[in-house]
């Protein structure tokens, strides 16, 4: 059972994490232990050769670890990023950017997802992300 | 010699990098293989529990990142993050964040660079960042 | 159509990588962009705890990632590790280690991978691994 | 005051972590929040091209971190590697590599720290680590 709705996530992030709206992205869907969010295409998010910028991609990234985990351990806002790591495989072109991201461990104190970033026009990967999540203990 | 001003850097991110202005980043220095930069505190940088969001933090670092490379190879656009990597060691209270980066390792093809993240009000780290640039084989 | 074979990458190992000797490791399949590995069991490699030591798992991981790369671009023996990261999702049982790793781009200059480690007990992960591999330009 | 001297941590390492002894690693000191160690060379730890392998660097790296942690915490067998990210900057020739490790945050349940790794031919680094260690609850 997913322990967070779409809805509930992005009213959360709405109040909460304003540079959610800065970059345009959305929540498409929130799974048992997955999560595919959107970030829609504006040029504010280019970079120097007209290309998606870098933070733009770790931004979309990290707010889908959060959807994934909060997805699995409920509203739990102070569920914090210790560590995210990125690879940036192809130069994203102008469009939107699709990111599905998957829980690779839930634990009680640590919980780790993985992050792959795509375009619509194509299935090649623009990004892969992991990254790691700590879960407060104040939460039971 | 640095082989770009800072000048020319904020001209060249203000044109090509809007991210940049949304986050309220500025150039403080760029030295030989070492770059500070400053972002600006603002209410819409933060993330639930009132701290600075991630995001906000890894953006800062990757324009750290790239005013270190370019400050050793000149403007160079197109050079391009391949992998960051960033540890959260603690949470950022609502304030100014500042970035101080150096160059680990430059070589022909790859740069890495290291940032540290602080802020005003405590020597303590708030994050350590690690990056490779790719460096175009045109500039030539 | 794969540019190494199993023998022969198990050559090239033998003469001039004795860690993998010490660590016990086998290549079982190399493929297009596939290749698998195992890391056969011995108390030489835990650590306290009694479950398998990180460096072994992080050695099985490189190893991975230099088959899959050399399966794609021939017996480049200078192909070197650029970058390697590694969360470590679940204590590995004193048991045989199989490592799966996929490319996840290939480029002229960098290739970059991703490498699951299991054990036969479990389909649990335990660990996932992304690595970046530059490829020298005498190749040509 | 360091919780842990440099006779205890070599023999908790000599008895369980076994592949220390095979990469010829010794602690040379262990401070408020450092730790030094030094892999002594040996032909075993080479790779193609006749510089020291990846995974040699890695563990030596790993075993500095925990190092450098018990140093923190005292004996605390449990305390686990959850994340590990490595840069390789320079290959290193077949020397001594020395790792200098310095803890960047300890917290209650994770501790995360960065090491250099060096040969004493040159300051200029070989590599750059940075990780996080899990601390077990149970150690209260």
């Amino acid at each position: 059972m997913t322990r967070i709705s779409v809805d509930a996530f992005e009213a959360l992030i709405r109040d909460q994490l304003p540079l959610v709206e800065l970059f345009g992205i959305r929540t498409v869907s929130i799974g048992e232990g997955l999560a595919t969010l959107r970030m829609h295409y504006d040029p504010s998010l280019l970079r120097p050769g007209g290309t998606v910028a870098g933070p733009a991609l770790m931004a979309l990234a990290d707010v889908a670890m959060y959807a994934v985990v909060l997805g699995l351990i409920g509203p739990v806002e102070l569920a914090v990023t210790t560590n995210l790591s990125i690879n940036f495989l192809r130069k994203p072109p102008p469009q939107d950017v699709v990111a599905d991201a998957r829980i690779l461990k839930l634990g009680k104190r640590l919980a780790v997802a993985e992050v792959l970033l795509r375009t619509d026009a194509s299935d090649d990967l623009v990004a892969h992300v992991t990254g790691t999540y700590s879960i407060p203990p104040e939460r039971d």
